[in-house]
C-alpha cells in the first residue's frame, strides 16, 4: 500500500502573483492554467502543471494573511510542500502514531478540488508538509 | 518541446543524515534506496523515490560547506528544487536570455548520475532552482 503516492504540488509564497506568474511562465516554458482565491487563507494562487506535479504560487490578499507573514519572516521562496494521498483521513491518523505533530488534525477544503492537512515542520526537519486528498464530486 | 520535464526532486537540508532518513522513512512510507557522497559539495545525501520525483536529504560533511552554512542561516529545511531536462546546455542558455540568473553558467557533475547547474533565488522570487539531466552512460 502506497501512503504517499506523489509529489502533488510545492507551495512558493511571493509578494505579487502577476509578476511571479510572469517569471514561473518563463522559467517553466507554460503558462498558469488556473488562478484561484482560497479565502480562508487569505491567497491568491495560481498553478503550473510539471510533468506529474504542480507548482502552486501563492500570494497574501491581505497583510495579516499567513503567506504575509511567512514573507515578512522569511522573504519571498518554497513555502511548503503537498504529497497526494488516497485518504488523508487514514494518513493523518498514521503520521499521528509516528509522532509527527499535525497543524490539522482534521481535514479542511483547499484550493483545487483537494482536501488538506499541514504537518508542523518540527517534526519534519523544519519542512511544513501538506497532505491533500483529491475531492470526489 | 517541453522545456522542464519534472520536478526531478526536492532538496531538503538536515543537520544529521541518519536522524532525517529515519523521520522521512516514517513520513514517506519508504526507505531511502540511495546514499551517496559529493565531495566537491561537501555532502552526504540519500534519495527516497517519490512517484516520478525523488526526495534528497542532504547533511553537511564539513563545517564550512554550502549545507552547513545554509542551516546556520535558515535552520533546516527545503533548500532547492531541482527539474528534469532533455537538454541543460540549451535550458541553460534559453533561461540565460529570459534573464535569469545563473550561478553555474556550464553544468557540473551532482549526485544520482545527473549534470547539473543552479539558478539564483533572487531572479526565482527566492527559489534556489537546479537544473539536471541524466548522464547517459
Amino acid at each position: 500500500m502506497n501512503h504517499i503516492n506523489k509529489i502533488e504540488h510545492i507551495g512558493i509564497a511571493v509578494k505579487d502573483i502577476d509578476t511571479a506568474n510572469d517569471v514561473y511562465q518563463k522559467l517553466l516554458g507554460v503558462p498558469p492554467y488556473k488562478k484561484e482565491a482560497v479565502e480562508s487563507e487569505a491567497v491568491i494562487t495560481s498553478f503550473f502543471k510539471v510533468g506529474d506535479s504542480k507548482i502552486e504560487l501563492l500570494a497574501s490578499t491581505h497583510e495579516e494573511g499567513p503567506i504575509a507573514k511567512f514573507i515578512a519572516k522569511k522573504g519571498e521562496g518554497i513555502h511548503h510542500i503537498a504529497f497526494d494521498v488516497d485518504n488523508i483521513v487514514q494518513e493523518l491518523d498514521r503520521l499521528e502514531n509516528e509522532g509527527f505533530q499535525l497543524i490539522n488534525t482534521t481535514p479542511k477544503k483547499g484550493a483545487d478540488h483537494k482536501l488538506v492537512a499541514f504537518v508542523h515542520p518540527k517534526t519534519t526537519h523544519g519542512v511544513l508538509v501538506e497532505l491533500c486528498q483529491n475531492i470526489v464530486s
